[in-house]
């Protein structure tokens, strides 16, 4: 019997009236034979409508308490779609993230899953039931309830998948699978009927945003067959899949373009150079939780050394801060930023094989008068920070150059 | 140094402004140097909202999806709270049911609590940290999640406070106190300045609103001073008291008036007399967790009996159905119902010591017209059922007979 995990997101169980479109989606599926398990986020709007609360109350809530007030955005969901499914005859049953043990550690707001107690599911599957666990969260070893940041849902379906040993984890969301660039931006954008789950890994954690990273790396790491699939239409999505030794001369040469707006650069100019310069900057940086994209250092010739980074634009007020705190301390000259940038990378597994990926790139931003401010690449994938307003220009020049509207 | 807890109900936390006056009561609590514990309820409204979400959806929710639900809504409450203290400069720290391991039986929607873990909240009390706890809900052996059904928070409360060994436990709510009836039925009704927790558990089970029964239960188990004060002025509210040995002597006559509407009786007639036909009856009635209260058994002399008892009005239908599926199976003769009576009730722990009450009591409806249905006597109190339409007429009445407006 096949064993699926289906995850729905906040907009696909918006209302009354899209749960019930849910429940009848499982009905069918469960009467085709299948067991389920369902992850499901918070009914869309009700996130806003807590935060709404938290901010009527302090500016600067703890994170501790906004996990709890948070949290039980997906607590209504499992119970209202478990009451749904036991409408239609299925004796469904809902679980937070605490009642099966989704143990995070104990960072608030951005946890991530160490373990998942799968018992009580399987018990649950074994008498024919579907079984509704709440998305998001989970709790910590002294039972604290911790969320997993934005779209945790879907690392908790990935966890789930992986714990119960699913035959497939099924992401439902609202693009009916992952494209070779993002259509609003490209006309001639593809949906591609599979891709690499390092390509994936590469488009998400860029930016194109239809899955969480974590999400991705959970599925590679446990190898869950993963669906990205509509669940406003029917059609088979795009899967994701785990490439075998040899398999990439037969790949193409790049998958897909992915982009991210919203960046931000922080440069600290004239440290002092000796070994141990980037962990005094990125040290107390990442004790804040930012995460830290690409990083440049440059030395010069003066025994002075450059350091650069970008961070999500949100984080930039708070990362600017603590590189103030450092000038000081570290001797440096000053602190330099810009968070008006954004990031194009193309992706694809061919390239291990394949030279001539990044000139391409490079010719193609040159020719459309784009300046390159920052280069980072890695086996698959070839990523440069450009200014913002030029970014749709470049990206796609990129679609073009690389030819992604053939397949 | 005083530990504290302190309930707040629905109404008393129903907006961020209420949330946040109560966060500065506790705050000035905190500085007279108080240990604090915070039992609240969810904001007024909540459980509406969620109890509509869920009807739209089914009108059968199973109860252990209601509870999952409805929990939600002390949940936000607890989060809400912990932020508001927080920004005064308190660590507070909320705990749901089940953080606190709040242990109830599985009995969804009507659980009963069976322990509490304090090790956490005690703990953090050392740290000079308010602790606020979600009332009405817990959790069942299995790691369910329970309800514990209407007023559950003043249970929630008087059970944390026992486990703690609290000084005293103080429940906020919409009066100012235990008044000698309803004063917006008795002009003349005074508040007491305390009440033994006997009477006062007669009054609260028989309609006193301010208090869940087994609040007071568990109060009185456990020797918690008990406190009910207003939420929204200032003064002393009501304690109430642990009957000393021979202390009855001096005790008031009665103590108080209480009623309650909504209630319905049902009679299953001639049904062939032999030990064990109360149980034959009530025990399919218990099943369904309706609680009977005034229960009349006669025996006719031709060796059969008709057995009468009253039930919650909500629970009528429900009942009537049970007792006709029970005609055939016991040889009864048909059965009979009303739900349109009330019940009237004399309270005091004076009664025990002085004869006479139940006989000024029958007099005074007398000699108001007003026709005895059933009657049924404890040590201290003499209850009656009535045409409800005869309610307020008979509490005024008794309550000038025993001059409850005089001190």
């Amino acid at each position: 019997m096949t064993l699926i995990v289906e995850k729905f997101g906040g907009t696909s169980v918006g209302s009354v009236e899209r749960i019930n479109a849910v429940a009848d989606h499982l009905m069918r599926k469960h009467a085709d034979g299948e067991k389920l398990v369902v992850v499901v986020s918070a009914m869309s709007g009700e996130t806003n409508r807590l935060i709404g609360l938290a901010s009527d109350i302090t500016d600067s809530p703890s994170p501790r308490e906004m996990d709890v007030l948070l949290s039980t955005g997906e607590q209504v969901t499992i119970a209202l779609l478990s009451m749904a499914l036991q409408k239609r005859g299925n004796d469904a049953r809902s679980y937070t993230g605490g009642q099966v043990s989704i143990k995070t550690d104990n960072v608030h707001s951005r946890a991530r899953i160490l373990n998942i107690d799968s018992v009580k599911i399987q018990d649950d599957l074994d008498k024919g039931r579907i079984v509704v666990v709440a998305g998001f969260q989970g709790v910590d070893e002294s039972g604290n309830i911790t969320t997993l940041g934005r779209g945790g849902s879907d690392t908790t379906a990935v966890a789930v998948a992986a714990a119960l040993r699913a035959d497939e984890c099924r992401i439902y969301t609202d693009v009916d699978g992952i494209y070779t660039t993002d259509p609003r931006v490209v006309s001639g954008a593809r949906r591609l009927d599979s891709i690499t789950a390092e390509e994936m890994l590469e488009l998400a954690s860029l930016g194109a945003k239809v899955l969480q990273t974590r999400s991705v790396e959970f599925a590679g790491k446990y190898k869950v067959p993963l669906r990205v699939l509509s669940s406003f239409e029917e059609g088979p999505g795009t899967l994701i899949t785990y490439e075998e030794e040899g398999s990439s001369m037969e790949a193409p040469l790049i998958s897909g373009i992915a982009f991210q707006r919203d960046e931000a650069k922080l440069t600290i100019r004239g440290i002092p150079d000796h070994p141990g310069v980037a962990h005094q900057v990125l040290g107390p940086i990442s004790e804040t939780h930012v995460n830290v994209d690409v990083i440049i250092q440059n030395a010069s010739e003066k025994g002075l050394t450059d350091l650069t980074f970008t961070v999500p634009r949100g984080d930039y007020d708070q990362c600017m801060d603590v590189l103030k705190g450092l000038v000081t301390k570290l001797g440096a000259q000053d602190v330099k930023g810009d968070d008006k940038i954004a990031k194009v990378s193309v992706v694809g597994v061919g390239m291990r094989s394949h030279s001539g990926v990044a000139n391409t790139m490079f010719k193609t931003l040159s020719d459309n008068d784009i300046n390159i401010q920052m280069i980072s690449t890695s086996e698959i994938k070839v990523s440069v920070i450009i200014q913002e307003d030029q970014l749709e220009l470049a990206v796609n020049a990129l679609h073009d150059a690389f030819e992604l509207d053939v397949k």
